[in-house]
């Protein structure tokens, strides 16, 4: 794009948007990168603080006009570059679109803007009684809109199901401008193909995500158990949740750290270090069978070989989650990390946790390594210095994505593609699906103005 | 196509398949009609009973190279004629592959052949103290692959989903014969789109199911409790399940019957009469607070107005069921029925019933109607004489979608478009998404060979 074109594109932005159209610099550099810590090669030409469905219909219909792409935005706690926007590019934020339009606790649904954090949404239903279920470890940080535009997953999966489980409908706006409104405000409904769940997780590249109808629970009632189990290695680990899950309990949550996580994470919140090489399986039950269930899953850890703390107390139990969700800045500490998100049946986590030791001695690195145990879905870490990925971290990530795909696996169990695992993505898919996803893409933006660079890029 | 062409269709599909193609005149005629009642103008060119995955893409291959449309058929238990074959076109029946290629209860999945029946697949899980949630009133007689071509829901689908919920990962065969394998074993998946749910509900239009990764649960344990209540009249019986819903009790089952249905229904089994006017509720409470849930409901039915009786017993709780899933040949001892199928929000099961009785006060018409009421989804029945529906008859129905959407509801929960719903699609979708979904068809389909004339036609 010539300078002009460049300069007519943010007039045309500030001529219909005013001063929702910031060009400060530090803007500009901020919208270049999300937790990954990848970003950009340069700052996009504008970030634009959308503040109502009209607003981005703007921002696509003058995108549309000029050939601008556009890159939208919410909190960028993304761990794939999914919403990095570079040169070139209009950073489009939904982050202040954060209304809750509706809550309505008898038809188990809310409609909300994406912009509100997920946290935040929590904390407002559970005045109604209510929650959404989905909990990736970022809650307090990253907006509803997001969670959908990655699939999130999160904690307590397993036993309450991830993005894709409750969504009902969205409001989307296509590259054009135009608005459409997918899905349903009923528990059922078939009309035609399933545009909802097809942009559940579609990061940016079918249309900007403006309004969800989420499916709601009701809070549970009674007491949650917390039990923390201590193993002599990380396998042990592993085998102790897959006998769990085998043994028909259904924890909430159910979280294993490794040795070298726990240790950075003690480190973090300036805790007593823990035995050097154990790894702590972290699970809660909740509902009317809390205590019956937590009983039956401790005898099950102490006869694989754990060391097995049950508390009733709720305050314990928080204080046990919170060593698991200061994973990502215990990370942050260690270095610059890669988060990696492989998921694998959950019969294969003990067989995933050998393949993470065999690459460790293969390229002679530490990768402490957290998983959400229940759903068999694992954040191997790979910390390194400097700003770029070295080689040797992308190829023992390369090993890794191949050993996960073997296992039965995927390359992303709930942070996405981005630009981070491109490379692998036709791995996975196969070319013939690959290139299919493309073209169903290119029917939602026949221009490519949406993302592009991400997810499919050659 | 000319007669020519016809017979060399045939002969290639013979040539390659051989005893495979069935071209026998009962055949032919039974592959016509679905459970609809409604059937397509003549015969199809000839039924092929695929028995493996490469007998389904050497029909495609067959069909794409001489431009001939193709009708996936399972048991043909559908109730909107989407599998309805006609003249011109190759009738696939997938209903003899039936294996099950694998149950992992550890890993809660099992992967399926496409033809096996709901409830005999159910039947061999249970071996293995396993379920597939789904569970349509079909089940008995209703193919897996039948199943999540439509999108089926069932009665269980309050409490423990529909299909949507219960497909990890799905086997396709596309339009020009190449094989592809959608989604995931791991419980969370995300990378690129989600073709898999794009496939769920999508009647064959994109590809034929030839394999299913399934999403299984643990047998629940321990004793089932059901509920009977009955109410003066079914408005009543609608404010009380809606209050049921809106206490936070979850039943695992709550069906609603209207006077002309239960009638229908003891009259069908030989039971006595039930009460004029009267309507009534059958709910089941599982789990390990099934006991507590089930007084807890109890107590609000009566509040609202119903006679109640709870049974701990399951035999009772049989027999009580199977009044419900009489329905539909109690249905079809009455005349011809156009089975329908509108979902609404649930506070607004009142509010439709009150539609529902203006419908037939206008048409002069009796409408029995069921309905799922733990997640609002209604089945009004429109009895009529003859072969064809009457134009009374689509009057009404047009009438009584048309409230449903107003009720912020939709033309479908369960059963999906066919051809008995096109007129009505883009009313719901918006001329837009209409357009934009039969552009994502074209996709997977450019020359229009997978079941023409269905969910999308003009």
């Amino acid at each position: 794009m010539s300078d002009l074109a460049v300069s007519d594109v943010v007039a045309r932005l500030r001529a219909e948007l005013g001063d929702l159209v910031d060009t400060a610099d530090a803007a500009l550099d901020e919208a270049r990168a999300d937790k990954s810590g990848h970003g950009a090669a340069g700052t996009p030409l504008a970030v634009v603080h959308a503040a109502s469905v009209a607003d981005v219909q703007a921002v696509l219909r003058i995108a549309s006009e000029t050939g601008t792409p556009v890159v939208t935005q919410g909190a960028r706690t993304g761990l794939a570059g999914g919403a990095n926007a570079g040169p070139g590019e209009i950073a489009l934020s939904v982050r202040g679109m954060t209304r809750i339009l509706e809550v309505r606790p008898d038809d188990l649904l809310a409609v909300v803007e994406p912009g509100i954090l997920n946290a935040e949404l929590n904390a407002a239903l559970a005045e109604h009684g209510v929650w959404w279920a989905p909990d990736p470890a970022s809650r307090a940080i990253s907006t509803v809109g997001g969670n959908i535009a990655t699939g999130a997953g999160g904690l307590l999966c397993a036993k309450y199901g991830v993005v894709r489980d409750a969504v009902l409908g969205l409001d989307v706006v296509l590259a054009d401008g135009r608005l459409l409104h997918l899905g349903h405000r009923s528990v059922k409904g078939v009309t035609g193909l399933d545009l909802t769940s097809l942009f559940i997780g579609s990061e940016g590249t079918l249309g900007v995500i403006v309004g969800a109808t989420l499916k709601l629970r009701r809070l549970i009632p009674g007491a949650v158990c917390t039990i923390a189990a201590t193993f002599p290695d990380v396998r042990t680990a592993a085998e102790a949740s897959a006998a769990v899950t085998a043994s028909g309990a259904q924890p909430s949550i159910m979280e294993l750290m490794d040795a070298a996580s726990l240790a950075a994470v003690h480190a973090l919140l300036h805790l007593d270090p823990p035995t050097p090489g154990a790894a702590q399986l972290t699970i809660q039950t909740d509902g009317p069978a809390a205590a019956a269930e937590a009983d039956a899953i401790a005898t099950t850890l102490a006869d694989a070989g754990g060391v097995v703390a049950l508390s009733h107390d709720p305050a314990e139990g928080d204080r046990l989650l919170a060593i698991r969700r200061a994973m990502h800045p215990a990370m942050e500490s260690l270095g610059r990390a890669l988060i990696e998100d492989v998921s694998v049946p959950r019969s294969a986590l003990p067989a995933m946790f050998d393949e993470i030791a065999r690459v460790e001695r293969a390229y002679d690195i530490v990768i402490p390594t957290v998983a959400h145990a229940g759903d068999g879905n694992l954040h191997p870490n790979f910390i390194f210095d400097g700003i770029e990925v070295p080689q040797i971290i992308w190829d023992a990530a390369d090993d890794l994505f191949r050993a996960a795909l073997r296992l039965g696996g995927t390359l992303t169990g709930e942070h996405g593609i981005g630009v981070l695992k491109q490379r692998w993505l036709a791995d996975e898919l196969g070319d013939d699906q690959w290139q299919l996803q493309r073209d169903i893409a290119r029917v939602f933006d026949p221009a490519g103005i949406l993302n592009p660079g991400k997810v499919f890029a050659p």
